[in-house]
């Protein structure tokens, strides 16, 4: 099957239309039409197997979670989702595969309200790349470098359960059968904290979402607002299924470190904490405060009030 | 060398800085600000180790032409170049072969008023990934679907040189060490049309760059149109050095079937023909008229008038 009618069958002529894309694949470029008073925000993400995933995901899984993880940068802009190109880099043409993928793809992009406007399909070794792009009104986007000393810390959802579930995707640890499902499902399918991200663009001072881990992620935040933080370990959110299937040791170590969360962490002055309850509560997302902006450029950690200092750290490429 | 320090290295602190963009590289997303009145044109276009470039090509070229090809998409919508996401997939980090390949990049870049707002660095088989985004006046882009009976087809530059080019690099043709030079810059270094395409935007009815080549990429035009065409073979613009190098039926070869000109082939009616040669003499291009669009949805090719069948076809990948 050529190039053209491969693209065609599988991403052309599904997908969600909407009325501000002017032309969509098919040209050599596409065309929308931004909103007034807004900027576009724009962020790519690659992933490549044996990298970012295992061999072994299923293709919807893959499909869902390639979106996802770039909602996730513009859920912690509070940006909302658009428009989308897809650079799709596989070894062969495989129907199933691609019939699978795309409909995980369109799952979460119909969700989201996301076009798929441009794409590329080449061969190579298994890889995915998309290129998001959002709409948030000029001058509100929240940024990593807002957070101010005396503002609260809080993170979304739970930590830890990603990073779990795939240690036992690839055969490192095994838990119940009770649990199993819910981690694994975790790792493939995180959830991008969009409406979230939205309720929290005139309440917090800075965002980020957790990609490559709590202990990793917030150093961003420290370095972009020149503050440090204080993080109380026993306060950072874990899921029943984290803590019953290993030990409280390796369970904090997953959630300070565990990479691909996808959970907002993002910080708010005392005058904002009541309207950050009700908005988030409207965005049917949990959250919980778990430290609070510092002076000096440091993150420290608090266990039951002592000095709590980790031994390991978040992963990063290279 | 860290995934972030690296790409700080090489992509953070170089190349131009638009007015319009009010975040850059270093936070989830990047933030820009477009035109009133315009609309956004995307595309984005991956190029892999052996399958769209030779592992010999210098860094410095690559770093260029991945900037290139994509801007000769929005050349052929005549939007304005404005701002680019990199993914960048390597085997490992080579400082050298990054700083050449920025180098390429970044003079691309600033010559075309690009910058550089986002991306992603990964481990795995070489591979660039550029989504480019311009800027055209609402209603006015130049697409694929509006050639109509009549009108008249032309193509900018000169055609072939890029594919032979690429066979001198392939060890497959040898030619004089006067042509070698040219036919392989005109493949490492093709110029994208992006003025030429902008004068062309109220001039023109439809437009494409030459890609996959001539006999190929118009079947798009022919398609989006409903409409059929005759070239004039002989009317083909070529090069000396390609006419020198290789017998006039292998030019021909080369000139209909070549890919990677990056040549616009665009369709004008008869009322624009003289206001056409006032407005790509200002873009400084040379342009040649190689035939008209006809009813039907054919494309038909003459010979000194004589019906010309080729026994070639534009490649394609897969």
């Amino acid at each position: 099957m050529k190039e053209f009618q491969l693209i065609e069958k599988y991403f052309r002529e599904q997908g969600l239309k909407r009325k501000d894309v002017e032309l969509s694949i098919g040209d050599d470029c596409a065309l929308v039409q931004p909103a007034e008073n807004k900027s576009i925000a724009i962020s790519c993400d690659t992933l490549v197997e044996n990298v970012h995933f295992l061999p072994s995901i299923p293709p919807r899984a893959l499909g869902y979670k390639s979106l996802a993880v770039n909602l996730s940068d513009l859920a912690s802009m509070g940006a909302e989702p658009a428009w989308m190109t897809l650079a799709l880099t596989m070894p062969s043409v495989d129907e199933s595969w691609l019939a699978s993928f795309s409909q995980g793809l369109f799952e979460a992009a119909e969700y989201y309200g996301v076009s798929l406007i441009g794409g590329d399909t080449t061969r190579g070794p298994l890889s995915i790349n998309i290129t998001i792009h959002g709409q948030v009104p000029t001058g509100k986007a929240l940024k990593r470098s807002g957070a101010q000393n005396g503002d609260w810390i809080y993170v979304t959802g739970t930590l830890g359960d990603s990073a779990l579930g795939l240690d036992i995707l690839r055969g490192n640890v095994s838990v119940s059968a009770e649990h199993e499902g819910y981690l694994i499902n975790r790792h493939y399918n995180p959830t991008p904290r969009v409406l979230a991200g939205q309720a929290l663009r005139t309440l917090a001072t800075s965002a980020i979402d957790l990609s490559d881990g709590l202990v990793s992620d917030i150093q961003h935040i420290l370095k972009a607002s020149d503050v440090g933080a204080n993080i109380e370990v026993d306060a950072i959110p874990m899921s029943p299924s984290l803590l019953e299937s290993v030990s409280p040791q390796e369970a904090l170590g997953y959630a300070l470190t565990g990479g691909e969360d996808y959970e907002l962490l993002f910080t708010v002055p005392e005058s904002q904490r009541g309207a950050i309850d009700t908005a988030l509560i409207h965005a049917g997302v949990k959250f919980v405060k778990i430290g609070q902006i510092c002076p000096g450029n440091k993150l420290k950690l608090t266990l039951k009030g002592e000095p709590f200092e980790p031994t390991f750290y978040g992963f990063e490429h290279f």
